[in-house]
C-alpha cells in the first residue's frame, strides 16, 4: 500500500518558493506505517490536475494534495475536484459558520463574495476542520482510493495533515511497520566507509535497507527495515545497527534519525548542568541561531555577541585593538580572546568563539575568502582550531557551524 | 517546450531531507526561458526511475535528474540510463584523471576499487566535469530529448547546472522569454486584495498569470508573462504592475522577485550610510542571520547582543534589573531600554530589539506563550509594540523577525 504526494503551484515549478509541505507529509506519513512513493509537483492547471490525479491512482491507494484552495482566480482545485468525480460545489453551513467566526474575531468587517466562496465544497467531500484557516481540508473515497486535498499554507496543511488526516488513514487502513535508524559519521567520506562495511552491507537481511547520505564532511548511514510485526524490525535494526557501530566506532557522533549536533551538545550540557555562551562574527547569529532553535535551551544557553564589526571585538568584547593590529582580525589569537572574553562577560562554562572570511570580498582583514578560525572556551584551557572551507560564503558558515559544534562537543566529552 | 525534473531518493520521500535542488534548478531555467512542467521525486530503485523517465519523455523535451550517483551500492541511476537507453559503462579517461587528483589533493591515500567506479559513464553520455565532486554530470540526447544526470549533493549540482547545463540549453534550444514581476504587500488578507484588484486581474492580457502567495502576514502577488518578443513582455509587465500598484500603493513594500524585507532595509541602510545593531532575546539571533545572510552587510551591520537569560540583559545589556522587575522581561519598557541600549553599546544609528515569549513553556516571564514585543530605537526616539503571534514557536519567531524589519523600514523612511 502506497502513498501519493502532489503539490500545486506554479511558484513551486519557477522556484519561487520551496516545497517543504512535501517532506512534512512523508515523515508524518511514515511514523503510521505509510509509504510514500512518488512526490509530484504541479501547476496550477485543470488538465495538468486531472492527469496527476490519475496517475497517482494508478500507483496509490492514498492520494495527498496540497495547494490551490484560496479564494482566488488562480486557486482551481476544488473545481478540478469536481470535474475529477462528476460532483458539483454546494455550500457547508459549518464552513460557512467558521468563515464568519473568523472575520469577526480578527479581521471585524464583514464577510464579502470572495470569501463566502471558500465555504463551497464538492458534495461529495467530507470536510476536514482548518481550525488555522478559512480552506477547509477536504476527504474524497472513491474506487478503494482516498484523496485529500489541504491548503498549500504549511501552518494550515500541518494543522489538518496531524490532527486530521493522519487519524483518518490509521483508522481505514491496515499499515505495516516501518523503522528508520540513522547513524551519523564524521571524518570519513562515502566511498572509505562504504569499502569499510562492504561485507556488514552485504549481510544485511533482505527486509532491511541501507542508504548512504553525504553532506558537508558528515555521512549519515540510514538503516530501513519494513515489515508486518513491529518486534521483528526493531529487534533486527537494533542488531544491525550495534554490528555497524562495532566496525566505525570511532567516527560515530549520534544515532537517532532527528538528532542534529546542536542537539546532541544541548542534552550534555543539560545533563551536565553546565551553560554556554557565543561570540560570532561571520557567522552572523548561526550558531546562536541553531542553539535557540530547539526548545529547552534557555536550560544552558545564555547569550552571544555577534561582532559583526571589528569595534565591536574591541567595545563589546574587549578584544585588544594592539591584538587585532597584531595579528589581524581573522587569526587565532583573536578567536581565542573572543572564546575567553564573552565565557567571561556572560559567565558561562563554556563558549564558542568564531572569526573568519565568508567573502566575497576580503572585509575588515586581508585574509584569503573561506579563512575561519574556531576558538572553544572550556573551564579548563581554549582550543583553536583553524580551517580553510573553500569559496561559497554559504556553504562556508554552514560548515563552520557544523565543525563549532563538533569541536564544542569533543571538549565537553574530555571533561 | 518544457522541461522537468526528477530527483531520486528514499530520504526525500520519507522526508528526511527536503528538496532544495528542484527550487534552484526551477529558478535558473525559468531564466533562460525555460519553464518546468513537473517536478517528480521518486525511488531509488529501477522500475520507478525507468517509467518516471518515460513519462517525463512524454511531456518534456529537457529532463534533468539528479541523485543516486555515488559510488556505494545504493546509487543505481547510471546503471538505469545505461539500461533506458540500451548502452553500457566505459571507463571515462578524464573522468579517472580528475577523481586521482581529487584523492591526492585532498585525501592523500590511493583511490579505491570503490572510488574508480566513478570514472564509470554510460558510452552514450557526454561528460559534465564536476569541479565539486567524483562523481561526473551526464548529458544525453536521444529522440529529441535531453537528458542530464547530475550528483544529488546541491553544491555539486549548483556549480554543473550553472557552468556545464544552462550554457549547453541556452545553445541547443531556441526559448521564449519569460519574466516574472513580484510586489510584496502587507496589511491587507488574501480575499480583501483579490477584491480590491477584481476589475484589473480581469482585464489582464491573455499572456499575463496573476498568483496570490499569501505567507505569515504578507501577501505577494506574483505577474508572469511569457513570450517571443522580450520587449512587448518587458513593456506589458511594467504597464500592468504600475496599474496594479496604483490600486493598492498603500499596502505595496517592495516590487522585486528576490527582495526580501532584509534586502530591502539593507538597501535603505547602505544608500543613506546609516548603521544598525540588534538585541534579541526569544528570537535568538534569527534577525542577524537574516541580516548577515546578505553580501555586504558589513557596510551598515555593527553587531548584535543575542540576551537569551535574563542575566545577560542586566549585565551586558545594562537593563536596569529593577525595571525587569516592576514590569517583567516580556514587556515593553525592556525592550525599549533593549533597543536603547545596544544603539549606544554598539554606536549605532539604529537598533531592534526583541523580548517575548515563543513556548512552549514561561520562561523566564509570566508572559502568555506567544507575546511578543518589538522595539525599534531611532536617532531620534524609540517605538515599541506589542503582538500575540500565536502558539507555534518556530511560526512565532518568524513573525517576529519580519515585523521587526517592517517596522525598521517604516522609520527609516520617516527620517
Amino acid at each position: 500500500m502506497f502513498a501519493e504526494i502532489i503539490t500545486i503551484g506554479d511558484e513551486i515549478l519557477i522556484g519561487q518558493i520551496i516545497d517543504t509541505n512535501s517532506a512534512f507529509i512523508g515523515k508524518e506519513l511514515n511514523k503510521i506505517g505509510v509509504s510514500v512513493y512518488q512526490i509530484t509537483s504541479i501547476q496550477d492547471d485543470r488538465t495538468h490536475i486531472l492527469n496527476a490525479l490519475r496517475d497517482a491512482k494508478s500507483r496509490a491507494q492514498i492520494i495527498i494534495v496540497t495547494g490551490g484552495l484560496g479564494p482566488t482566480k488562480d486557486d482551481i482545485t476544488k473545481h478540478t475536484f469536481c470535474e475529477y468525480f462528476n460532483d458539483q460545489l454546494v455550500e457547508n453551513k459549518a464552513v460557512l459558520s467558521h468563515v464568519e467566526a473568523l472575520f469577526a474575531k480578527y479581521i471585524n468587517t464583514p464577510i464579502s463574495d470572495i470569501n463566502r466562496k471558500q465555504a463551497l465544497v464538492p458534495s461529495k467531500a467530507t470536510v476536514l476542520h482548518n481550525a488555522n484557516g478559512t480552506a477547509p481540508g477536504m476527504w474524497f473515497y472513491e474506487d478503494n482510493t482516498v484523496y485529500v486535498s489541504l491548503p498549500g499554507v504549511p501552518f494550515e496543511m500541518k494543522h489538518l495533515i496531524t490532527n486530521e488526516v493522519l487519524p483518518k488513514i490509521a483508522r481505514d487502513f491496515k499499515r505495516p511497520y516501518i523503522l528508520h535508524k540513522t547513524i551519523i559519521t564524521y571524518g570519513l567520506g562515502e566511498s572509505a566507509l562504504a569499502a569499510r562495511i562492504e561485507d556488514w552491507e552485504n549481510n544485511l537481511p533482505e527486509f532491511i535497507k541501507l542508504a548512504y547520505l553525504p553532506n558537508l564532511g558528515k555521512v549519515r548511514l540510514r538503516l530501513s527495515a519494513k515489515g508486518p510485526n513491529k518486534e521483528i524490525i526493531t529487534k533486527a535494526i537494533e542488531e544491525e545497527s550495534q554490528k555497524l557501530t562495532s566496525l566505525i566506532g570511532d567516527l560515530v557522533y549520534g544515532t537517532e534519525n532527528e538528532e542534529t549536533l546542536e542537539h546532541v551538545v544541548g542534552q550534555l550540557l543539560t545533563k551536565k548542568k553546565l551553560t554556554l555562551a557565543t561570540a560570532e562574527s561571520f557567522t552572523g547569529g548561526r550558531i546562536a541561531e541553531s542553539i535557540t532553535a530547539i526548545p529547552g535551551a534557555s536550560a544552558y544557553f545564555k547569550g552571544t555577541v555577534v561582532s559583526y564589526a571589528t569595534a565591536i571585538k574591541i567595545e563589546v568584547l574587549k578584544v585588544d585593538s594592539e591584538l587585532i593590529e597584531k595579528h589581524s582580525v581573522v587569526s587565532a589569537p583573536v578567536a581565542k580572546a573572543m572564546a575567553e572574553n564573552v565565557k567571561k562577560l556572560m559567565k558561562s562554562d563554556y563558549a564558542i568563539a568564531t572569526t573568519g572570511n565568508a567573502g566575497p570580498t576580503k572585509g575588515d582583514s586581508n585574509a584569503a575568502v573561506g579563512t575561519v578560525f574556531i576558538a572553544i572556551a572550556t573551564p579548563k584551557r581554549t582550543v583553536v582550531e583553524k580551517f580553510i572551507m573553500g569559496n561559497q560564503r554559504e556553504r562556508i558558515v554552514e560548515k563552520s557551524v557544523n565543525k563549532a559544534f563538533e569541536l564544542l562537543q569533543k571538549e565537553i566529552l574530555k571533561f
